[in-house]
């Protein structure tokens, strides 16, 4: 199905959804070349398109784990009405192992385990309406967000943002895509700038696609030329998403999301980060304790299957890296914005 | 013909080589899934090369040129014995127009078209001596480099490298690489990095190759990783080779250079920038004026062939990126080191 057939907006396509008793996802590995939904019926299905990115982004993550809940109780239910609390435990294993620096996926299950015990019966009505509501209340969170950060934007900005934190990225209208819509709707924006994010390309192939489908024009470059177009004096803004924010206010997102931070204190731009509470780890003191997910080699060795690097070379391939607090100007959340985030600051809105 | 019947060193291949009055150059577009020499015998033809980076590495292209121009005055000379200091503007301008930021493409055809008024007769013997001098000195200028360069480096020290500034990029030995591989002889390097170099991935392609078939072990991350790596603390230097540099000490080299400079200041990485005094334009006051070539755009919309982005995307493709003096803390020549480089410093040497 080739993209030149579709006219989506991002009211009108969803990367995760769930459609008569099935959990439907975007094929997020094929965009924007085609567009491929795949359906699941089973949690151990769920888990492997999360850990192979099928769907991405912590807050989709974080959905689709919820969905996947439901799937698993019910394989669980069908298995034992009695003992359905034991037999979903694996999956549920399952499901929090599949990517392990993206916190929405473990805040997701957790928030879904914490109705099992008053569940009489058949536990699926009761999953599907709490994950339906996790789903929901993502987009409310996304537009609020949208709405707070940009108030923060002045008339005339240019922005760079990075990976995606797009719809695609979340239940819907995204974070870091979220306030780059909304304020781009207002007039605010003359800008929107793109890095490609190697070694996945979610700036080239999703956040570029996912624009041009809201007809916002964007400009695509290579990660490494960000630092020179904030040269130019330009760029007002960074924004990106979060994968994880710990209680210090640094914040694990995608490799090269410290790279572009770095950059943009170097030339006075300043950081946005845009991701719901959910993404807020108040167990994890500062960004050191993060779990960082390294990923196989051969994203980064070879490109649709086609070699690249010479054969048994070495390559580090960690999928985020972190930025501390204290390069980041604003955290923007649904419950509110925390400017300069420390300790204290985030206690105030997340304790 | 697969890479893995080769056995190569950097003294066992050559990117330019003159050879029974052709000029043979190793396919750098192939590389390292194919080893592919290709033989020209009309400068028009090795402007494309050029132009198509068959070639590339700014000693390299001024070597190449040197050559061409042989193969120009053999085309005009046959033309007319008369006339052929005339008949081979048109050949020489060619090859000057075939890429703008090097300046050792400029300077080589100067270098070569100085020869012209003493020359009596068939202009081919002379000037095929001259551009293997050329050749030569450059050969003997990265050694040189190779020497003073690693004189700087304390034991134990890791390195990042970006592009290809190796035996690949220059008449052989190489600039950057020409002192990783001495320090790594010497013992001194516990540790080199390759970042990728997109889009053109000559870190990946290229730098890991040359490496690799000198047996120094080489870890290649992508461009945006690299910011990540230093934040560790175990990185000592940042090394990469040049394409011009001003009188000022400003430095134009492969976009993503001043990037990873940035990060190196932020880090206190020091900086060494390593190229041949053929690279050193007098005539331009500062970094502002020195041209950067903006390159095509499916070189990041596509990968081989193959398409990455949407349809109809804007994208930009600058090819080098300037880096201020202010960010370098050695530059190398054969010449001598120029140490936190300004004007003043460079006249003394380069003057």
């Amino acid at each position: 199905m080739n993209i030149e057939n579709f006219n989506y907006s991002s009211d009108s396509f969803a990367a995760v959804q769930w459609n008569a008793g099935m959990l439907t996802l975007l094929d997020q590995r094929k965009l924007p070349n085609e567009i491929v939904y795949l359906d699941y019926d089973s949690a151990p299905a769920v888990a492997e398109a999360i850990r192979g990115m099928v769907v991405r982004g912590a807050p989709a993550i974080g959905i689709t784990a919820a969905y996947a809940v439901v799937l698993a109780a019910r394989s669980a239910w069908q298995e034992s009405s009695e003992a359905w609390r034991e037999k979903i435990e694996d999956d549920l294993q399952l499901l929090t192992d599949a990517r392990p620096t993206a916190v929405n996926l473990h805040w997701a299950i957790t928030e879904m385990r914490k109705t099992f015990d008053q569940i009489e019966g058949d536990p699926e009505p009761v999953l599907i309406e709490l994950a339906t509501q996790i789903h929901n209340d993502d987009i409310a969170a996304n537009h609020e967000m949208g709405r707070l950060g940009a108030e923060l934007i002045a008339p005339n900005s240019q922005v760079i943002t990075h990976c995606n934190a797009g719809a695609l990225a979340t239940g819907g209208y995204g974070t870091a895509l979220g306030v780059i819509r909304n304020a781009f709707n207002k007039g605010l924006l003359t800008k929107v700038y793109a890095s490609e994010t190697r070694p996945w390309l979610q700036g080239a192939r999703l956040t570029s696609w996912e624009l041009q489908q809201d007809a916002i024009p964007v400009n695509l470059l290579i990660d490494s030329a960000a630092s020179n177009l904030m040269k130019s004096g330009d760029i007002n803004w960074l924004i990106v998403g979060a994968d994880r924010i710990a209680a210090n206010g640094d914040v694990a997102n995608k490799i090269g999301t410290y790279s572009h931070a770095v950059a943009a204190k170097f030339h006075g731009v300043k950081v946005m980060v845009v991701a719901p509470a959910s993404t807020v780890d108040m167990q994890i003191e500062s960004g050191d304790q993060i779990p960082i997910e390294n990923r196989a080699t051969d994203e980064i060795t070879d490109f649709n299957r086609a070699r690249i690097a010479p054969n048994e070379i070495n390559a580090l391939n960690p999928a985020f890296d972190i930025t501390p607090a204290k390069l980041v100007d604003f955290i923007v959340t649904e419950k509110g914005i925390v400017e300069q985030p420390n300790s204290e600051k985030m206690l105030a809105i997340f304790g």
